[in-house]
């Protein structure tokens, strides 16, 4: 878990109000959920491997013979920091259904905690910026979250995002079509979501080793290398069907088509490069029923976020089902990424005072900027003066003034930081 | 702890956003520190009473062997949720003091966590806005803190607010003139602090029941009921004197008149009822050494906020002392007074659309709006359009229109809302 100092705290919260006014506009509403929820709910299978990582809260007033009762830790922790938004989301919904639209588009920008062990660019607490659709049925929803997040990465300058498309269907189709059993489906799945990291031959090994129907799984060893030709085709119903085996599911196909026409409509010239299909694309979430996707960027090799459709999720909370999909951003990499000037435009003045200049005065000439508009800050005036105005101007102040005793309103004589 | 639903939450957020603003005007710059603290920094006694209402959170990886080896639940936790912002901030600023002006402003505006019995009014995660100067002995630094946090219930449009002042070193004088011994004092203030609640009697009652100095006691009698006069005296030395036993500290009263003419200073006329002097203020944290202050208002009973200087605090963290001085706006009782206009200025338009409609019309009519400047949403046209358009008016939308399939840009007919 890490400290933000003021620039980067800055940065970071000019980078969440771009994408907060974004998704705002496209019509989604900003919701709070605390940051606990009850461990049983946490802990209730729809997290996956996530929810090895949540952070127990214990329970108050344990005495010595509870902790000596407790067959597992779990058992002294009645809360829990969430791991994702996704889950207090569906509880949220649960909860409110009646006080919400019908369609209801939520935006969450939160902070989630995995007890993950520290490594670079991994953090133990860290913020999502998650929207979702609930209660749409349509590829409409997708469209939507689609859309509104490429305008978000448009709006924070971030050039050459791209999204990989897949959908669930597609994929146990493909698996069908291969003739994996459906009780190997799921962990099939798992073994195809490492290609990237292990490529074909990896994906083939370790299914052989899982030991999942042999001849499916040379099947799709002679899928991976069947040949292709390298003509580029932009995303929609030719390029969709060039990487899949005979008779994709039609429904899956209508709808990546028709997300394909909507960020075309939204996008103009170029959009067929800003979504990719990629048939072997899985996301790790055991939740998700059709379409997925996965924001990714050319100079980085990881996600930079994701999301899907997930309809049968709702109705574990509520009982009876609701359709929903949703798109999170990954805060914390696409802020080493974005370049955004957070302090343009804002006039800011220091203004560094004598020791002797009494209270009452220094107050009524700041307090006469900050009337004008300007950020200001008091400094008591240092020996090394050069010193202190470069560290001013670091930290984003363009003005200063000298203050003595015999300043006025009237007689201070601002200057321009360098 | 609560869910926020959007109305709620873009209240809440929007007044944030204007108490966040007026600090940064004011020189202040905005932290974050992580929700968690290590347990042991936790229960160091810095946080009073507030220390028992800690959350822990479990280790990981304990077995079932540490569970029976545990003496107490805290041997079970290596961190903890933050109970205030304040211990944070010390530890913060022991961490990074290099990185940070010798004069450092902070803003922190974030969740804290106290396991409170629910009742009406309290919750277990509620919102601190604190903002604190560390390393500027003078009472330039109160100053700032109060001409700042006026400033801010002002762009809240709160008006009627005033602060009650005190300062420790008056407080302990006055035990010092009544006859208390100096071991006395923790216990007589924490007496005194239920002035408010219990009155001259309560208060005096507790006392002799704890057994302290007799003759102090009877002296503090004589003092609650020696003759005053009715005149009122706008805060100054006048003032602070009048409701003081004699010989009070010289050095206290000139910061607590030089705080009232950088308050007249900055607000001109009437600021002398801004500040109003109360010789019985305690403010229940043992660690104050200076001026402290309670937020008040007409309309309510209880404390709208606080703060004051903590010098010796920042050393037990640092090993060196640091002069430090806060001030903290209880958030979620200012939610209930402030009156904000959240969605001001915002065009907002509903689009009622047929099934029908292909999704990229839909999405290339939404788009064009957004770039116009709205913020838009899409509704699947209801049967009842009456109701859907009395909650669409509800939630801030301010026009709609309706879309089949041969509605282009051109020809989309927007109506306002009612």
């Amino acid at each position: 878990m890490r400290d933000f100092l003021p620039a980067e705290k800055a940065r970071r919260e000019a980078i969440l109000a771009v994408i907060r006014d974004v998704y705002r506009r496209h019509g989604f509403d900003e919701i709070e959920t605390p940051v606990a929820e009850d461990s049983s709910r946490l802990h209730a299978g729809l997290g996956g491997d996530n929810e090895k990582l949540a952070f127990g809260i214990l329970k108050r007033g344990l005495t010595r013979e509870d902790l000596q009762a407790a067959q597992e830790p779990l058992d002294l922790a009645d809360l829990g920091l969430r791991f994702d938004l996704t889950v207090p989301l569906a509880r949220f919904y649960a909860t409110h259904r009646a006080e919400l639209p019908s369609v209801f588009r939520a935006i969450q920008i939160a902070p989630v905690w995995r007890a993950e062990r520290p490594q670079k660019g991994r953090y133990r607490q860290f913020v999502q910026c998650d929207i979702d659709i609930l209660g749409e049925p349509t590829v409409r929803a997708e469209a939507e979250l689609l859309v509104a997040s490429l305008d978000a990465l448009d709006a924070l300058g971030l050039e050459g995002a791209f999204i990989r498309v897949n959908d669930r269907r597609l994929l146990t189709g493909m698996l069908a079509t291969l003739g994996f059993a459906a009780a190997e489906y799921d962990g099939v799945l798992i073994t195809i979501d490492k290609f990237d990291k292990v490529g074909h031959d990896g994906v083939l090994a370790e299914l052989r080793e899982r030991g999942v129907t042999p001849a499916a799984v040379d099947a799709l060893e002679a899928f991976f290398r069947r040949p292709q030709t390298m003509e580029f085709l932009p995303f929609g119903e030719a390029a969709i069907r060039k990487t899949l085996p005979e008779d994709p599911d039609p429904a899956a196909i209508a709808d990546l088509v028709a997300l394909g026409e909507a960020v075309a409509a939204a996008r103009g010239d170029g959009a067929g490069e800003l979504l990719v299909f990629d048939p072997f694309l899985v996301r790790g979430m055991g939740y998700y029923t059709g379409p997925i996707f996965e924001l990714a960027h050319p100079s980085v090799g990881y996600s930079l976020g994701g999301g899907g459709r997930y309809d049968g999720m709702i109705g574990r909370f509520l009982g009876s089902d609701v359709p929903a999909t949703g798109f999170s951003l990954g805060f914390e990499r696409l802020v080493d990424l974005v370049q955004l000037d957070t302090a343009a435009g804002q006039d800011a003045v220091a203004l560094l005072h004598d020791a002797g200049v009494p209270l009452g005065a220094l107050i009524a000439l700041k307090t006469a900027l900050i009337g004008q508009g300007s950020r200001v800050r008091l400094v008591a005036r240092p020996k090394n003066v050069k010193t202190t105005l470069d560290a001013l101007a670091a930290d984003g102040f363009t003005r200063f003034a000298f203050v003595d005793a015999a300043t006025t309103a009237e007689s201070l004589e601002l200057r321009t930081l360098a």
